[in-house]
């Protein structure tokens, strides 16, 4: 931590500081600079207690860590790329993969074409949500257990894992037993009970953003996974929340590059969420593509303007289909398969 | 739902639009402008399919909601103010009131210290988190039930009520034994299994506005709690995040006539997660009050440098007394007692 | 500055680090943590080079300033709060002052009307632009010196001190020969040339805020004023840009504490901009009031409806009236007259 | 327009809106939903004047245009991609242009070393900032006339065309004398004055996105260049400011396809600005490019750490190189040359 006094403190008072320092687990520095005086604090900022309470002092000006607060997911401590398998599929290694599937699974017709479609046009992961999150109360909720169970039949009908969203402590074990891949959503992106929960089943976690989460703060929730023993996180970003309206959020391509420098998990996007509308979704996945990004999740449903929740920015069976097509150079570009 | 159709549309491409209007529930009405057509789709926007998935048909341009979709929290479902009955205290009545303590519970002597200097300057409710939702695993997570046992005790010795957070589902019963109003808080927001789980106990809800959540956002994740039949719902602004790094968050001070206006709810400010900074607290206090506010919620630690979690921004026992006394011209100004 | 070298770092990199701070004319102090070594770079930060070029080399992880950057504007720099004479009315001292009158000067009796209302209801500056900054080149750019003529009239009529909208260095003459305040928008805020040449006409400046500016860089762009040797400086907080659109703008009212802490120049709020409807514009001055604020800027027009621009944040005169009765409390509880 | 009145508003009420509607140049129409009654005002919402102050009136709930303000900028105004001849090289058409060059035009040796290492490897614009619009009076501002002397020098040498920023209307004539292209910086990108005397030169004009500006912001300032008689323009993104600190800004990329499709401008993308580190740069510049950005603007010295501004973000000149390279698969997938 880096302590800076404010100009002209007497001795005393910065005695009182160093001696809270101390106090505190850490071995003070002082640099007496012409204006002002800061203080070096050494020591480990993640098990000793924090300093930033010092700001609260009279004669302290600000308070500045210098250690990064993660541990087990940062570079540093598993340089290679962290791979996950999902049903035989390596996510984060040389292939490039593609999750699929409608917003809400709505029915068993709805959900098997667009499982059979998104399967041929080249899609290794199925997704569809059975539990959602709606802004109000008075909007479809999903199928709950039912849909899960629809999307287990289109696993063992086409071979398509299945990813899902979990949004409930208490639906964690129904949740586990049918699906590949937990998806914890933007608005649980804190909910670290949720998380700790999760990441206890063992099953691949796919961590989504924040509506206004730091990249810090993203990584730090992905923590509580790592630290809960379970190895398997993806992060996924689906756009934060800026003054912009003309997209439903801005999707932050510039994570895949920071997510491969900061951390050793694969990095997913979700291009649909991220700008809400279809017409962006195909040129939002070449960007995602060329900068590195290790898959894509992609809404497609077989009628967009008759579903259940977010229609504006789901695909069509066969707008999925030309996608697939338009992206095989990119993908060839960026060096995967 | 206003649907707004792009230049020059055929008939044929106009018709198709209408018919699916109809289709989802809705009476189309067509007015044709000099350079494009717009169609009003009457009927009841919360109950039918919402029609915002029309903006997936090509010839759509945009599509508009024209009806607020809260129902039971907005004020003309109540026109008079809703009051919420803590412990024979009225929150949303004439008197204001304060809610101030600790921000994490640490140990009886910091809580009853606390707890004696804020009821003798004249606060009603103790603050404490007993459960504490922290961005790192490696931070103090809380007590758990030992703090809620401790602000239990703090309640029979100075009669002051109880407000706790809630942060998981699965502490529903026990925190809702120990607490007077149970806080969600700003990552839980739109925990919506969370806030139906709160509702469900009877006891009174403050649900502080996400980090990042709209105004239309707040309402609908209230209408959660009163839609399960709780009534007993407060709001409580703290803040949200912008690109301002000088203050931990921006506190929207509007949110007070905006929440009087729109809904019958009492609402209340968070000024220490507000602003973050002790030094700002009283002036946000006293705009709050001049404004409209039915309470304040503020952060108050015998030795703030020294507090497990956000010294930074809590008052010292002696800062809250003079609070509280130049408080009280803003309070006489503002009609309040 | 303070410097922050990757983990595992060799001494040759460590070296060269060093060689290149004092090559930049800084002292460097070294202090070796557990994991990281961390270097502090004595000197003045804002007479040498900027450090935060090093953050380009590998072995360096990030660079933090420590020093604050502007030097004539802060409060240290001048212990009184600095009063500003405008016509004999000296904004920023005991006496609390409002300046009142239309968005756009649109005609003699628009104007003269809302003159002749604003000063019997207590204003003491007229507000009114007569160059106006619109988003769209379509839209009424202002009468230009028609309607400076028209606001040097109302001065003569009314004794009211007039402040309008400066947009263009080629103005600068010609607006300051009529103006007693010259304003600088929120989208010229970091206009550099247009704030020295506002600067050097000596008359008083006002600075609004920039839709997405830092409080440090709006003290910075003061500084422009302050250097170019004009101490007539106001700071005036009009919104900031948010995700929020219930409101036009999000109305950042802890700026006026924190004005007040880091400068001794006077703080005005523009309500009418910051939440952009008439409806909220009363609570909002009130909260202004009771902060500390030393002024208001209020658009208030004869017909909002018809007004040629931002009818929907205008008061109507009968509106004007009513406020400054509700203000009269407040103003005293802050202790102003 | 669309004009929504409040629930349960009399007959009398709704009159006096219809009146004003028609007073004001529409012809309304009526909507009578259960609940509330809706009003479509057919008129050009661009020629008369706006309904929005309508919002003033106590019995109207909200006001919505639903016609686009920009007229000559969009796609619908010229189905074909403009393309702007800048000495020969044509932007926005089949070829990909990359436009390189230091921040501050620093010295002849600066200049020219990074003019021959970017034209080397296959820049055809030169970059170089002499007037620089720098957030504190006491950072280096630019070196004036001398500066663009040596960019002159530089053209002469080496056939590479110049772009460059100018700040201020007075330095109009001098910098069109000079220039190849106009930079107008995000700072002033709604300084009107500043974009009319920019048009009139009839030199090709580079309008950087602000840092908080909406798309149709932006596209409307554009609107004052093409309606100013110029219709060399084009776009440039260079990142949003928004809540996230790990990057300088964030680089919004969505803009690629939405200003292709609104506009019939080309688009350039500057990922230098829009990240402010070097080491993203790269990955930037692939999205870029397979998003259909039609050019790249990037920053190149020869010694970043001793830059006069911004040395964080530039580039190397071997790190340049290395880009260039890196990048030609990417562009061939994207169809370009």
């Amino acid at each position: 931590m880096i302590i800076v006094l404010k100009p002209n403190i007497t001795r005393k008072d910065e005695s009182a500081v160093l001696k809270e320092i101390r106090k505190l687990g850490y071995k003070p520095h002082v640099m007496r600079g012409g204006e002002r005086t800061v203080i070096g604090a050494i020591g480990d900022e993640r098990t000793h207690q924090t300093l930033e309470t010092l700001t609260s002092w009279p004669q302290v000006e600000s308070v500045m860590p210098v250690q990064k607060r993660y541990k087990l997911i940062r570079r540093e401590a598993h340089k290679a790329n962290s791979t996950i398998d999902v049903r035989g599929n390596l996510i984060g290694g040389r292939k490039f993969h593609v999750m699929a599937g409608p917003c809400s699974v709505e029915s068993e017709t709805q959900l098997m074409s667009t499982a059979n479609a998104v399967k041929e046009a080249g899609a290794t992961v199925l997704r569809g949500g059975a539990f959602k999150p709606r802004t109000s109360p008075y909007e479809f909720q999903g199928l709950g257990e039912k849909g899960l169970k629809m999307l287990a039949r289109a696993r063992r009908e086409t071979g398509l894992a299945i990813i899902t969203e979990l949004l409930s402590e208490a639906h964690v074990q129904m949740v586990a037993e049918y699906a590949d891949i937990l998806q914890i959503g933007a608005r649980n992106a804190q909910n670290f009970q949720l998380l700790i929960a999760a990441a206890k089943t063992g099953k691949p976690v796919l961590l989504k953003r924040g509506l206004s989460m730091k990249i810090e703060e993203w990584l730090l929730a992905g923590e509580y996974v790592l630290s809960n023993n379970n190895c398997s996180l993806m992060f996924c970003e689906r756009g934060i929340r800026t003054f912009e309206t003309y997209t439903r959020n801005t999707l932050d391509l510039a994570t895949i590059p920071i997510i491969k420098k900061e951390s050793h998990c694969p990095i997913v996007i979700d291009p649909s969420q991220g700008v809400g509308r279809a017409d962006l979704v195909v040129a939002m996945c070449k960007g995602a593509v060329a900068m590195g990004a290790d898959a894509l999740l992609i809404e497609v449903h077989p009628n967009p303007a008759e579903a259940w929740s977010d229609g504006a920015q789901q695909l069509t069976l066969d707008g999925f289909k030309t996608l697939m097509n338009e992206l095989k150079p990119f993908i060839a570009a960026a060096g995967r398969e």
